[in-house]
């Protein structure tokens, strides 16, 4: 997609957030996937949100709000300087843009002296990143996302269309294989009501898209990840990108409340921040959702909210062979059947 | 560029570095440009290591020494956790390589129903990023380089090309003005000494270049920058090259003399820890040498040792309008004229 071609308008700050942020046209169809998405999104945003303050037990999140002229708009919430949490950000949003039609998937199909028009589309999303303290608990990803593109203008039979995206995965400094194993039992639960298939083909397009290429490495011990999901029933789709949702607190919380309160030291805190480090390697130059962000002129608060609070870059860095730290790298060099 | 598709070898680490990194056909021409520039380059890592270790007092350079294996190769050398120094890097290298003939800038004219070959390529530059610990002493960078093309084979006519390339330019986390001028003092002193067009015209690029755009913010407070320079004879421009690497000690360390021990607290050093974090984002995003050494395949501890060793992101932060940080963000979105 040439993303510095797709444009979305710039956005206002509202002092309260609004019941919806859909486009009024959009609105009135309260059983549409649109419709359906955007509240469980919300919903969603509400419980993660709650969990993770009840664990934290001092941090609160704040929230920001804003909409677009157009329609669409988000809330970021996020938990800085907790007790448990370094920083963590549950974010939602709702777009309304235009991509030019050579971004359009079916662009393709029309005939060759046909000149289609841009193609509006419609995102929605949440998206969340929680970075812990304490360097044996995990830092935890999860975003689920609806799309849906127009039929382009002045190309007749070109169609609409519309996909999902998302996934949840594991970002520790240190392994602990019991929560590896239970975090993704979890994700291969919640695959399994859906179709047999899909831990497995989720599990590795995870890996794979999780990959600093630059270094040969992972960012973490992965989890599930998927995109343009459209081969599916529409209904049995947003039931499974529910599902997932909705297993991101039992996957999360209970390592964290064995994690959080692990005595550690100095040393154990910088490989953290090396790995932190890999985090903002990875977001800034591979991440789809980062990169297109950036690019689009989205809200950048918004979009680094997944950075670390602090992250570290030591000159030619290797844990010794047999060490945790260098199990750690060798499980992100070769991804692991955790289950 | 298409980037991607220019390949060079992977490296070999060697443990004592070599007279010249040259390939035999190259090194017989001592009087050549690519031999000069690179005598150059070797030089000047010497001296500006020799005036960096000096200041600092406890740090010491360590030094990694590579070749690959159709000739070219680097040194890096770094000095960490120094008593002044976070981390200082001066890289050289030499790289021979090969670029697809549509990255070749000749290339196109060429008859259009003639196929060129792949394009072999030289480059030689010497590249150095230099963070202090005290949040009022500067981050500086610079780097020099010289590249040549041979002519692509099967493309009768389509000429060899050179250029230049290069730049110095400073990075505080708070503003002293006279140290902003004494810096783009020096620079215009070497500027002038060949063209009085060069200092405004690389005043202006540099802050063009280092932009931010996802920040609407420059990384610093600039200095100057150019690329592509063969359109002066390659002998005023191989001199010019070395005036401006010459002026790196005198525009630099007496700026730092004065500003290392300078008293300081948390809110300073965080300050300075998330205008890191922008130089990070900059790097990761934006610079050219960066992105290209990563997607070619290039040392990646090399490239990025011009990370800071450590970098912090909050959300949304803002400083108070009036204060030093909000002084130091302005100049960086309002770039201004120092001298």
């Amino acid at each position: 997609m040439t993303t510095s071609a797709v444009s979305i308008e710039k956005e206002t700050v509202i002092s309260e957030r609004p019941h919806t942020f859909l486009r009024q046209t959009d609105g009135e169809y309260n059983g549409s996937i649109r419709s359906r998405f955007q509240s469980m999104i919300l919903e969603m945003q509400e419980s993660v949100c709650g969990a993770l303050e009840a664990l934290d037990g001092a941090g609160k999140f704040k929230e920001d709000a804003w909409t677009r002229p157009g329609g669409g708009g988000g809330i970021s919430r996020v938990l800085q300087d907790g007790a448990v949490f370094e920083k963590a950000g549950v974010n939602i949003s709702v777009v309304y843009g235009v991509m030019p039609p050579e971004a359009y998937r079916a662009a393709k199909a029309s005939a060759a002296d046909q000149k289609p028009g841009p193609v509006p589309f419609f995102a929605a999303g949440i998206s969340s990143v929680l970075h812990p303290k304490n360097p044996f608990a995990p830092t935890l990803h999860f975003n689920y996302r609806y799309f849906e593109t127009d039929a382009p203008k002045d190309t007749p039979g070109a169609p609409r269309q519309w996909w999902f995206g998302g996934g949840t995965d594991l970002t520790p400094a240190y392994i602990f294989e019991e929560d590896v194993k239970h975090f993704h039992s979890i994700q291969k639960r919640a695959c399994d009501k859906f179709d047999p298939s899909f831990y497995p083909r989720f599990k590795k397009w995870c890996d794979d898209y999780f990959f600093i290429k630059h270094r040969g490495e992972r960012r973490g011990l992965g989890g599930i990840f998927f995109d343009d999901l459209n081969d599916y029933d529409q209904e049995m789709l947003l039931s499974f990108a529910t599902e997932c949702a909705d297993s991101v607190v039992p996957a999360y919380i209970p390592i964290l409340e064995k994690r959080k309160d692990t005595p550690f030291n100095e040393s154990h805190k910088a490989w953290q921040q090396l790995r932190r480090g890999r985090y903002v390697e990875f977001n800034l130059v591979y991440d789809r959702g980062t990169t297109f962000g950036l690019k689009t002129g989205g809200r950048i608060e918004s979009i680094l909210m997944s950075f670390p609070l602090t992250a570290r870059w030591e000159y030619d860095h290797k844990p010794e062979e047999g060490t945790e730290e260098w199990k750690l790298l060798d499980a992100c060099i070769n991804p692991k059947e955790w289950i």
